[in-house]
């Protein structure tokens, strides 16, 4: 069984796996180049994006490999000497890692704002955060850990009133293919996604949206198929930012992924996976020895600990009793578990998607009571804390 | 007709075809995880990898989208402020834009090596350029436009007097997959190589080869599925520069190709492809209005001009005439042409593989030999010279 969507969507979509198989009967020349009619697909795969992230225009879409690099180009790209940037208790290292590599190479301060004890981040701490050297607010739009989605409409609207002197980046890698983007209403001027989640592309494919008021530079330079006399990078975006071999696939995956989902439509997905969630949480919920830190949410995810039971034991027992896929641990994100106090090992993460049938659902509930029932003469491992927890309490500016 | 092959390798080896359409059929987590079973694959490929290139250690190669990502990791990454670097003529974009790059960020200082006019590189103008703070050479292994391969064992076998203090990297973009990369010979400390060329992967992997006591910055930090809780990116390589989803479907074609190619062995492509281009540029010598950029060579590629034909006019009458597929113009190598001879508009380039058929050939030669004698009385169409040629004649050092 596989209850591990919320790192890599499976099953993809039966359009997504047949335009993949029939891929490599094409003469397949560097699709990418825009002098050729095979790079179509490309340019439509742009459309259908800004579309989908109700966006202006199809070349404000950039494709990289994958969310992280998206971040890095923005937040590597963006922050300068003596900028001030607000982000969240929520964020992945993607987010993390990136800002304190640029705090290492430049001056710049990072605001860092907790959440509750299911990761929600009240936007009043974002905005009370603004300070007059603010030029940037991240954040995670749906925890990969609670499942928790963000306010960030109310956040982008309140930013409006700086005029542009505040731009706002968000990370979309969980919630994208699952609830509407309407960047009408969330205003951003950045969106990174990565294809291999709900958006039900294959692995190696992200990108990211930005304003086309926004000046950023490029990251990675080098050849671009068009231009070739130019030695420095084409100024127009997204070529800017697309240097080297783009993972066509991967494109050629979105292309066909995103007809299945608005075909679907995000709200009946949203909805689906909002009733999951709920009935499974209300089946948890009569476990005694349960420690939840998921809400009913449409991203499909259900974290939990087993009092007393380090997480990896449980999915252990998952994998071996069940052959049941899933996550456990920080799961990449080290900062939310101090509010969702389980560090220091984390926990145990099941997730679901649209194919995740009731059955399924109803086995795994099943087996956790049985695992509940027994908890106390499982006879746990103890592992060694030979870690420190990161805390944002020791970073230099935390609300 | 496929005659585009130095820029994407088609068809693919049957068994990648195979995998790649298997692929959605199992469960798939995150494949790069290295805590699960399905890992393996990604851990096999480094060292079969490691294995083809002849160097020691399977986690000395990291994977990247493409070569333009693995160089700029490397020279971006490596340049410091009063480095001072050597690289040549016969470099791709995706070299010499990151290098202005670093140049208008640091006080570095780039030698530019002339080549002669097949785009042969002299070692010794390499070895004569180096000064007090050499500290990096660059060089093209194979020519993406004459298919001139260079003498890197000659150039890297010379660097090894001062005792490491020269880091080299070599680009085998064109050369990998072609001819035989024994790096015990080289003995480069970086080797960037893309999977979607001779190498028979798929679009959109990459990666490179570190010498591990070289120590080399990371340039894109985030996630690593591991290691959670540290805030800064993890020092062990290939993790420290493989941050976010790996493009695990091009890791599995590449998987499969590199069997194809030991089985087939690159002894065999590389003869096999001599003679073709061998008979290719016996056939076009007979032509009296044709020049001829190419001389035999292994990597399957023939350059040449039509006299007083743009080449773009040529690849035209192919595509109409013959459904044929090539590449004209500068191809992403803007300073070659200037030794060349063929600026401002580049040349016409037929780049062929094991698989292309000598009826192909054939077919091809007889219609270039009509065009040939028809080429006076083909009307051709004027284009402004709309941009100034770029010359390494106008670098701050060339040789």
């Amino acid at each position: 069984m596989y209850f591990d969507s919320a790192a890599t969507s499976f099953p993809k979509p039966k359009e997504v796996k047949k335009a993949i198989s029939n891929f490599f009967e094409q003469e397949l020349g560097s699709f990418q180049r825009t002098d050729t009619e095979n790079s179509d697909f490309i340019y439509e795969t742009r459309r259908k994006l800004s579309d989908f992230f109700n966006v202006e225009s199809p070349s404000s879409i950039v494709f990289t490999s994958n969310s992280t690099e998206s971040l890095n180009i923005i937040i590597q790209g963006f922050l300068k000497n003596g900028d001030h940037v607000i982000t969240t208790a929520t964020e992945h290292n993607s987010v993390i890692r990136p800002l304190v590599k640029v705090k290492h190479e430049k001056n710049i301060q990072i605001t860092w704002v907790k959440c509750d004890k299911y990761g929600f981040v009240n936007p009043d701490d974002i905005i009370s955060s603004i300070k007059d050297n603010t030029k940037l607010v991240i954040m995670n739009h749906g925890s990969n850990v609670t499942g928790q989605v963000q306010d960030v409409e109310q956040v982008g609207q309140r930013l409006q009133k700086y005029d542009g002197k505040i731009k706002f980046l968000v990370d979309i890698s969980q919630t994208a293919g699952h609830i509407k983007i309407d960047n009408s209403k969330i205003q951003a001027d950045f969106l990174a996604f990565t294809g291999h989640k709900a958006l039900l592309g294959v692995p190696g494919i992200g990108g990211f949206y930005i304003n086309p008021k926004v000046d950023l530079p490029p990251f990675k330079v080098g050849g671009t198929g068009v231009l070739s006399e130019l030695l420095e990078q084409p100024k127009a975006v997204p070529l800017k930012y697309e240097s080297g071999t783009l993972n066509s696939l991967g494109v050629l995956s979105l292309y066909h992924s995103l007809d299945y989902l608005n075909s679907l439509t995000t709200d009946k997905i949203a909805s689906d996976l909002k009733k999951k969630t709920c009935y499974f949480l209300d089946r948890l919920s009569k476990m005694e020895n349960l420690e939840i830190y998921s809400l009913e949410n449409p991203l499909g995810i259900i974290s939990f600990n087993i009092r007393g039971i380090v997480p990896s034991r449980i999915s252990h027992f998952l994998s071996k009793d069940l052959d049941l896929q899933c996550r456990t641990g920080l799961l990449c994100a080290p900062f939310i578990h101090e509010f969702i106090h389980n560090n220091p090992f984390g926990c145990v993460r099941l997730s679901m998607s649209y194919e995740t049938t009731w059955e399924e659902i109803n086995v795994v509930c099943e087996y956790l009571k049985n695992i509940n029932e027994q908890a106390e003469s499982i006879q746990n491992i103890k592992f060694p804390e030979i870690y420190e927890m990161p805390s944002i309490k020791n970073m230099e500016e935390y609300v």
